[in-house]
């Protein structure tokens, strides 16, 4: 290891030259015009992994091509199998006026590489690429195998995801996955995500009366859809800030004590935390810490209000309909179908028989999580340790990363997040940025990760 | 009084010539082309006035003109005196393609006469200019001094009006002011409008966070400003229909049994209201009828809903704030200024300390009533009756209408309704018509009310 370990030392020059060159593709995915960036962003990582020694090939897809890249198999030894994701695409830079500099040329100011898609997620993947060079290049044997899949539509919803998993099935069933794409609370706070929220989303439309009505003439003898909506909004949060939809909280899986000391240690108080959101006071669900609430409790959200007249001063109507969309965060183990069906038979109990009511469902996914005291888990916070010496944190994220579920259904793997986006990285903002020595600290993680995790 | 009324009946082709006249004119007071069309059909209304006996001018103001016209007054006798009031100015005709026959081309299809104003209100006040004529031209003494005020802003809010009056407050001083220009509810159902309702607007935004936050990062831990505003606007309506404002009710005047008789003989059922509306079922105030609730009871209602994502889809965020557009509907005597004090002060107390609220107050209109049983409301009754043959209803009126208040205010005078309108009249839509009948029907009122409104 001290051969690996001194070739990333003394490569960074090299390897921030690579992130260079990596950032100046402008692979935006949502435009269409930039497609051939994108086939160029990925045949510049073929030879890039070729370059390093890994057995690399471009898959084609109904969208854009995936990057498979696997470091060298020991003949007739079947060792543990991992698979690195990342992704090349990258978000929109848009607006453009507000980069200092712009986001295909890659600048370091400071600490930090700015260039659309250095943190998001160009320079996270690239940073496990350069561990796997260290060892290849310095004759280091590896524990295990590798496979790279770094895919080009993560911005867009992973389309061809999917069929690519279902299609190699057999080459890519491992024993874990590794996701650097997540965030790091601070640049000396290591940490391990190991759990996400599910989403299940709905609109909800209040049918009242066949038109707008005159509210002098008809005001008072017809029920008003929006009066109903918020009336049927109202009794689904109670003044604790539980969720009232029976069963609710039925299969939501208790935060165990050691769970909620690792989320006490995350820095920021309360108080800061309320400034920083804008908000005279913070409200969640009573008995839990903001940080558990926002991260590890399901929650309901109205997304959007929408009724009768919305311009300036007042148009005198009982409007004809009102609508609501709605996302729920939904948390290990409750189950999103489970939960639609209760939602959807509370709200017909709810509504009155002066109003039509009609519910339409989103999309929906499921909630993720790896137990924290899993070998694999505890393998990810010992790579951590010794890549930052630090005591790394545990964590929960409050979103949803849908791939993750397909990875454990199509290759029926864990999946690792251990993410190296700090707070300020503006990721899909303008001004994206990299900081350099978590690319360094990155790499140093990725080198002991595999060493770290074949052990049982 | 015969020679009157044979006067009328005998007149009646060159009466609707005359309002084939006045209808000609595109007097369409919202758009700037059509002034020189206002003036002309003031002027218009000036020679026709002088013609038929009446000491006539046209008043400028600020806007388009008034006409004002005077039955010839007996020297030094002071003689009960009426003020009629009526405009001349019309609603757009827009969207011409819906008219069947061109909206300023009047045109008789059976017992109607079609073309924009020919009911609101050119047929309405023609006809009690035609009453007086018949009176001047047969000889006929009346027992009263009549002013006629036909301003040419009503459409677009009466802006000159106030002015007017006040100037001419001396002039125009006088005991009642008659006006046509509300509704009938059906051709053989003769009807006095003895009270409208006020209003009082608002707009109440709740502000949270300072920027559109991800639910997924962030939900859970901060209120939802659209949720704040539903559980606030739910409590502000209980499950009876009545509002929760403390003191809403207070001073709202009882209905009278008189009143609640003369109501339930208004035509249709409420199986047939709600057919008309496209509702499942009827809501309103629990204790009273359709027709009560929504011409003599106050109301609240959610006249627009705006908070965060509206459009296709969803987006996964915590609003930073959600809008409501309310108005309240008042009746006698409520008082908008103590409704106002009492409700912005409920609201504070149920507004939550998670979020901030601001309240901007709208227009207000004090509510009206004249008693049904006062000496000019039963003349009025009486000149129905003895028009129509029938006994007529007392009804109230669910909007507001404005100038009635200046009235009161300025010349100290209640306002007698005396609507001519029927309901599918298409008032404010294509195809305006005026019904033919109910024309010299009005005529014969308005002779008869001179007789009876004397009468103590």
């Amino acid at each position: 290891m001290q051969k690996v370990t001194e070739y990333l030392r003394s490569n960074q020059a090299r390897f921030i030259e690579d992130l260079c060159d990596y950032v100046r593709f402008p692979s935006v995915s949502a435009q269409p015009e930039h497609r051939k960036d994108l086939k160029a962003c990925a045949e510049w990582l073929v030879k890039h992994c070729k370059g390093i020694g890994l057995e690399t090939r471009l898959c084609t897809t109904e969208g854009n091509p995936i990057v498979v890249a696997k470091t060298p198999r020991k003949k007739g030894v079947r060792r543990p199998h991992y698979m690195v994701y990342g992704h090349y695409d990258v978000q929109p830079p848009e607006p453009f006026d507000l980069w200092k500099t712009p986001p295909f040329e890659p600048t370091i100011r400071g600490s930090s590489m700015f260039g659309r898609g250095a943190s998001d997620n160009k320079g996270q993947n690239l940073a496990h690429l350069t561990a796997a060079e260290a060892y290849i290049k310095t004759g280091t044997e590896l524990p295990c195998d590798l496979t790279f899949v770094i895919e080009g539509e993560e911005e867009v919803g992973s389309k061809s995801l999917a069929a690519f998993l279902v299609k190699n099935q057999a080459e890519l069933t491992c024993d874990a996955v590794v996701i650097s794409d997540t965030g790091i609370p601070a640049k000396q706070l290591p940490a391990l995500t190991y759990a996400l929220r599910g989403i299940a989303a709905f609109e909800i439309i209040i049918h009242g009366p066949s038109r707008d009505l005159h509210s002098g003439i008809f005001g008072g003898s017809v029920d008003n859809p929006a009066m109903a909506l918020a009336q049927i909004l109202a009794k689904l949060r109670d003044k604790n800030g539980r969720i009232t939809i029976p069963g609710f909280y039925d299969d939501v899986a208790p935060l165990s004590t050691y769970e909620r000391k690792q989320m006490a240690r995350l820095p920021g108080s309360e108080k800061e935390f309320a400034r920083f959101l804008g908000v005279p006071k913070l409200f969640g669900e009573k008995g839990f810490t903001a940080n558990e609430q926002r991260m590890a409790r399901p929650t309901f959200e109205i997304n959007g209000l929408t009724s009768g007249y919305q311009g300036e001063g007042s148009k005198t109507i009982v409007p004809s309909w009102a609508r609501v969309k709605i996302t729920m965060r939904l948390v290990p183990n409750q189950n999103p179908g489970k939960i639609i069906k209760s939602f959807r038979s509370y709200l017909t109990k709810l509504c009155p028989p002066t109003v039509r009511m009609e519910i339409k469902s989103g999309h929906g996914a499921e909630p993720y999580i790896v137990s924290p005291t899993s070998s694999e888990a505890q393998a990810a916070l010992r790579a951590l340790k010794s890549a930052f010496g630090k005591e790394p944190v545990l964590m929960r994220e409050g979103g949803s990363i849908p791939i993750v579920n397909q990875f454990k259904k199509y290759l029926r793997a864990d999946t690792l997040l251990l993410g190296l986006a700090l707070p300020d990285d503006n990721a899909h903002s303008p001004n994206e940025k990299f900081d350099l020595e978590l690319f360094e600290k990155g790499q140093l993680m990725s080198a002991h990760l595999w060493q770290e995790l074949p052990k049982k």
